[in-house]
């Protein structure tokens, strides 16, 4: 049958596969190995369908005397590539189950850890006296993983895009049915950069000045998924680079940290005109401590509504008052005094909304909220004095 | 109608609930509030399908110018009482949703907090400029719980029985339909105490010598469900007292620790006359680290067919052997050199059983296994030399 009549096709296909799999065998310090996987293993699924998604690439190779593991996972949207050193006694490739591996790798105790492929895709793992063979699979079904572009990149300030993702993150939209909105959008000028992200509800946007983006002409809109971006946030959290590089092509974008190569596919569609909606006369602010608004606003939260999470807003001469009520619970109300001199307001929001852009500025300062009317949106700004870095929070106000 | 003509029932139960509703009226530091709230609030069942078990029973009593709050929680089966000094305005009682109290309390900065029984049972708590109305229930619904008997209490250590629920809390059977399983028997002499608990895969026994329990004549048995030992556990942890009062009747048991009182609904049943499966004859044992054996055991376990969590040991000529198989996963095996010089002998056992042991010890010093041969009970204890506490953990062995 086709086993004893190799054709053409066949013999180029085991061709290719002796090619790739070679027979790796290696040794790798435990500590290096990790700090990789622990990197790695974010991107794996949990529960996938297809079961190559669940193992890690391994890929030794040579360079000179110099050994390398890399480590690819994937779940097809996203992919992330890493490695360390290692002594490569034998380069080649497998796949090897990554939970497993991972909760393996972190039971063994410090020191050096050989990894051999052996047949039948198993691979083989000693460490002092543990002696382990793990089921892998074959290297050829584990799908290819699109590589950095060789020119066109961007470099970015790691501490910038950091907090810009921390900023906005939280906004993006949770229903999967609002395909553009379950992103945040970058935007790279050649001397600023800004992010935001929107659920329909409440608006993050943040804008840095003082960047010095190189190749950068006029303006480059980027729709980041909200799984790269936190994906993106633990790498950045994780280097101890000042710069990553930034590229895309048609549907994939790179993002280069360290030595790690992160890429996501595309989300396509068209980001909202956000900047229609930015108001432009709340001329009614209170300024207060945002640890104070923070403790009242999870008070009054605990007997709003359970649906809705709302909570009424009520501005009077020098005085914030916050008030709930739900037929189950009972009714709260919390008051902050503060210079407050114009018409009173009694305005609606989503207790959470609130919240959480408290929580993204922290509560060491003061915060600034912005009001035109009942019907208006509302605005949130942190009050410290940093001119660098603009960060405005815009809510839609709720009907109670 | 009946309201109209009252007669002498309804008179007799409206005075009666006026006496015991009154109007309660306090002012409570919100720090010694918060740990009360902290104690009681484990024992109110977080799903219940009778609404007043959700509530905290509040009782405001002056005793001369001492003013005290009483807070009360109970589940049916069990019932937490404790209290706290108070300014009380006026004595009386109400009910409060015990969550939304406890997260509100919580919430609030530290300072006085005034509380007020109001119409139709609800429940106003002012601080500072916070204001809230929670909606209670009628005290009058609140179910009956057990008092302290005046007289026949046993005083036992605290830290003694502490040590002890935590060596065998762990293998207290988790099969609702094997009832008198589903506690730890507490064996009380005049010189010593003991607990033991099984699931009847195995068991975990300890004695405690020297100690000193008046009014014991010959031994005291009691069967402590697990949900009790669990609560006795955390009430053991944050009190400052060194002995507590235990003391039972036909159906209740009374764990008095500090000013808090603890009760529990008695097993009904017999324990199992666990001295019988004890082994007596196993004369081959090795010693190894606590933390070696840890090690070993959760690496190979990663590896364990799923189900049953077996694992192999195997004792030859001064090693220590585990090892597993699993067709999904692979195969694991770890080596510790230990002296052993009985015959070889390979015995399977549940991994988790084997953790579960190796926590309550520690990490810290040795263990010691006892075996007979591949189809009887293995037994460990802690290699530490302390004569006062007899500790031993039985497990049966697995097919493999």
């Amino acid at each position: 049958m086709s086993t004893s009549t190799p054709n053409l096709e066949s013999t180029a296909s085991s061709a290719h596969a002796t090619v790739l799999a070679g027979n790796l065998e290696l040794t790798v310090s435990r500590a290096e190995l990790l700090r990789e996987l622990t990197a790695a293993q974010s991107v794996v699924e949990r529960k996938t369908t297809i079961p190559i998604l669940s193992n890690f690439l391994f890929e030794a190779t040579t360079d000179g005397e110099v050994g390398r593991l890399t480590i690819t996972a994937t779940d097809l949207d996203q992919s992330l590539r890493t490695s360390c050193a290692a002594k490569v006694k034998k380069a080649g490739a497998c796949t090897i189950p990554a939970r497993k591996l991972y909760d393996y790798i972190k039971l063994l105790p410090e020191g050096e850890i050989s990894i051999k492929l052996m047949d039948n895709h198993w691979v083989q793992i000693r460490a002092g006296r543990s002696n382990t063979k793990m089921v892998g699979m074959a290297r050829a079904n584990f799908p290819q993983v699109p590589e950095f572009p060789t020119s066109g990149s961007f470099r970015i300030s790691v501490p910038s895009l950091k907090g810009m993702i921390s900023k906005t993150i939280f906004a993006i939209s949770n229903e999967e049915s609002r395909y553009t909105l379950n992103g945040a959008l970058l935007v790279l000028k050649a001397e600023s950069m800004a992010m935001v992200a929107t659920d329909g509800h409440r608006l993050a946007h943040v804008e840095k000045l003082g960047e010095t983006l190189e190749g950068i002409s006029g303006e480059k809109k980027t729709l980041i998924p909200r799984k790269a971006l936190s994906e993106l946030s633990s790498l950045l959290s994780s280097t101890e680079a000042d710069t990553l590089d930034f590229a895309d092509d048609d549907q994939t974008l790179f993002f280069k940290v360290g030595g790690r190569v992160l890429t996501s596919r595309k989300l396509t569609g068209q980001f909202p005109n956000y900047e229609a909606v930015l108001p432009r006369d709340n001329n009614k602010f209170v300024i207060v401590r945002s640890e104070d608004l923070m403790g009242c606003i999870q008070r009054v939260a605990q007997f709003a509504d359970e649906r809705s999470g709302a909570i009424k807003i009520r501005l009077e001469q020098n005085e914030l008052k916050l008030s709930s009520s739900s037929t189950d619970a009972g009714e709260s109300e919390d008051t902050i005094e503060t210079p407050y001199n114009y018409d009173p307001l009694v305005v609606g929001f989503n207790s959470q909304y609130l919240i959480d852009f408290l929580k993204a500025i922290g509560t060491q300062g003061e915060v600034r909220l912005e009001f035109k009317d009942a019907q208006s949106a509302g605005q949130m700004r942190p009050e410290d004095g940093n001119e660098d870095v603009k960060y405005r929070y815009i809510l839609m106000p709720m009907r109670i």
